[in-house]
């Protein structure tokens, strides 16, 4: 997979300048992370759109919260186990295993998050994750009263809500246009 | 359903002062919509939120692209349908009956795209759009073969994928919220 | 779809001379709905056919039971958008809304019938009825008992059974031969 | 099973005194058939709703078609087999049994059809059926050509789906008040 | 099916000459069933793998267990069920019917276990082993407390989890490689 | 997890005094693996369910095959991965790793096997391993001759089928009895 040209299966580079405030975003990149994320080079053939992805993601999942980055990486891992997309569980899943120092964490949520040892809060912000993935349809008010029962308050729920929706839309492009992670997720934190 | 304080089932009650550049978003809708929609007003308890929504919303759905604004909006309510949306098939719908000026097509994509009187190039699209949103998984490049075949390009299929992804995101924070549409939008364009 | 020939993809056309009894039936339709709806003209090739399907049918829905009209119009809803069917939603959606008066109630029948503001007997009449259209090999007893719970007499389960299996039938002849309702549905009572 | 007081679950009793029609009727059954088929009994709390009933199912299972009674028949354990309908599947099974003098062949219908050995018109059929019964709201008009392609006219095609769709209501019936046939099915043809 | 020269669709005929202890094996079953069922002339391509087999059956289905014997055959034809495999279904059907005495039983297994009459103990294990066919891995520890609350040791536990994995086996087995059951088994203990 | 006392939810320890050939066994496996794995201890309690399934194991994994050792722990994975079994994903997963020497090969196969680079004969196995797994009964002739198609025997068919629905039953008596992986696994051949 490595040799391919491109981060996906469209043919879409980059835009031949990177404007100034987005090297110095890649840059930083490459300088803490090792890599420019794939999904960021999927992006930047269109400035734009790159800008409005990375301001989504980073509210998303880095911006003031109750829920630690920990549990949104939580979130993000078994949202992308439900719909088996490979980028996000490579990606996310080493994000899990850095968070938590617990690389058997990491691999549980990828392969079967029943069986991780987690609290009932985190138990139930994960099950609520789930029927967002499989049947968003169904929830009701009792599913909001199960999350606030164990301790989340209406602004935690949105924020379950809107990172579990999230990984629901990146999964999907992802998948749907086969964007590879990075190869250097894989060894990471093992 | 119309006497609901809120927008959807949690408490964010939206910021006391607008900052001046959201009330000029607001005002504009009210002139141009007669309504500021809920989606809107459900992520003003934080601007920072609502303004990274809409960027990405105006970037998929307003901003340039080989699709027209009726096949984005064609999209989003054949995915809201496979996903049992109640605030995206109300709003979204009634996008298509506007800018198709087919009530019935509008009506025919809610219940079953596939009774709709669809080109190749349209079924195409709403075909992968429907596989992203139920078993995005299996996608494989024979997928997206299928659409160059009917004359996307990669571009195309781009937009494609992020327009059906996005609502796969937000029909699942309209359901886990239970946000609901504005009363106004029930009757338009009939 | 207006100008096809025929009520479904089935050419199958109506009798060249109705019997006395049919011309006044439909000569009935034509006065109270304006039309003869699609279904009567469909099994109209065979008169046997057509009055063992309008006998069923009136007593069904028309006949004397405990469940209002309203009621047995909303399983029909609700039914049928569990099977997507385009014919019964567009028809019996606008027989919603007629007969309650309530337009947004049909639309969320239509769509999602968990959004509607429902008291707990018509709640559980039309879990009852869903369940009977995605599960029926797991009703049991206590399936029958929960609709006791909330009032129903035996008869009335009865009814609520018979109403929701008969529509399970028909969406899904419509779907099989693709039988499309007439265009004069969709814009009433709106 | 045999010790219940009724023919389902549900405390209708036959009314009192047999219209001499029915009591004719039923007692054409105790001499052909041996017993009066539970599915009438139960309908017999309210003449009208039996009269309707068996109207239908003769009209359907008896009456002049292009498909022999047996074929009928197989479409009835076929859908009933999918549905997991116990009341149908038995008094079924014993008609194919009966009407195709192969009780293995009864037997394989109601088990997985996939490996009984039919021709491709009777295979057809029964993939038609199939699908009526799992994915009604997918079938478009490549099925229907691809029952033309084996010989079927538009009006086999309208009996396949009324057979079809009626044995997708009266399993839900028979399911949702747990209708239990009569015991001598059971032995019959083997 | 019965003019088949192989007890499946593979061409791997018997090896030519069954090693003594075989030999003796099939002469047992011969003289005790009539036949030598066909699962064991598909292995017998391979002594070893007939072995392996005929070793892990015996374990299960005869040896030692608080379960008794027409549990597992319960649990078999169950589990069968939902996998809708033609062999077991025959084979286990008619164990079902021979060792309860009730044929009826042995149907109700074979088409909706939920109609059949059982104590609390052994619906909570066909609970169970429908649970493995078609969800394990949402197993979880109360699902085991289930079984205990109705008496069931660890060890029956590990019996009845075994028992239904094992079909879940050869389920998959007989139908991938269309392997058929003995004609005998049709008409015995009806 | 790994202060569980036993390696499965279930109270069945090992017999106390192992007999010399398991004795060997076991510390054949310390010497080779680092460990006994916990599937052998599991089954421990009873030597003959443990020999009866090691006899298979080994047969079907390690005993002569035109399959070659990778990829029969390719298709445990996949199987695995469909069945979401923790254990064997963790322990077969490890055992594509090493046998292929390609870590990123083991995840693909975990996470999303279509995203793998298979040749066509490996991807054929894999569909049919999969097919085997979501919907046995529908396999049918054309499945097979896929694979005769790209290569396979009747023999490899064999094998293919018997090892795809071993970790069928393998997978669900992990899931059902919560059976961990030893921790070694996790790090091994990243």
């Amino acid at each position: 997979m490595t040799d391919r040209k491109n981060p996906s299966a469209l043919d879409l580079p980059m835009v031949d300048n990177l404007p100034p405030a987005t090297q110095k975003y890649f840059d930083i990149c490459m300088d803490k992370l090792g890599m420019i994320p794939n999904v960021l080079q999927a992006h930047a053939f269109d400035i734009d759109k790159l800008n409005t992805f990375t301001a989504l993601y980073n509210d998303l999942m880095l911006a003031d919260s109750a829920l630690s980055k920990l549990e949104r990486e939580m979130i993000a891992v078994v949202v992308s186990s439900h719909n088996r997309c490979f980028y996000c569980l490579v990606a996310h899943g080493a994000a899990v295993r850095q968070l938590s120092g617990d690389p058997m964490l990491g691999e549980m949520l990828v392969m079967n998050y029943r069986v991780a040892p987690l609290d009932d809060r985190q138990r139930a912000m994960l099950d609520f994750a789930v029927k967002m993935t499989l049947a968003s349809a169904t929830i009701e008010e009792s599913d909001r009263r199960g999350l606030r029962d164990v301790g989340f308050t209406d602004r935690d729920i949105w924020d379950i809500a809107n990172v579990a929706a999230f990984f629901n839309m990146t999964n999907r492009v992802a998948s749907a246009i086969d964007m590879r992670p990075n190869d250097e997720y894989h060894a990471q934190f093992r």
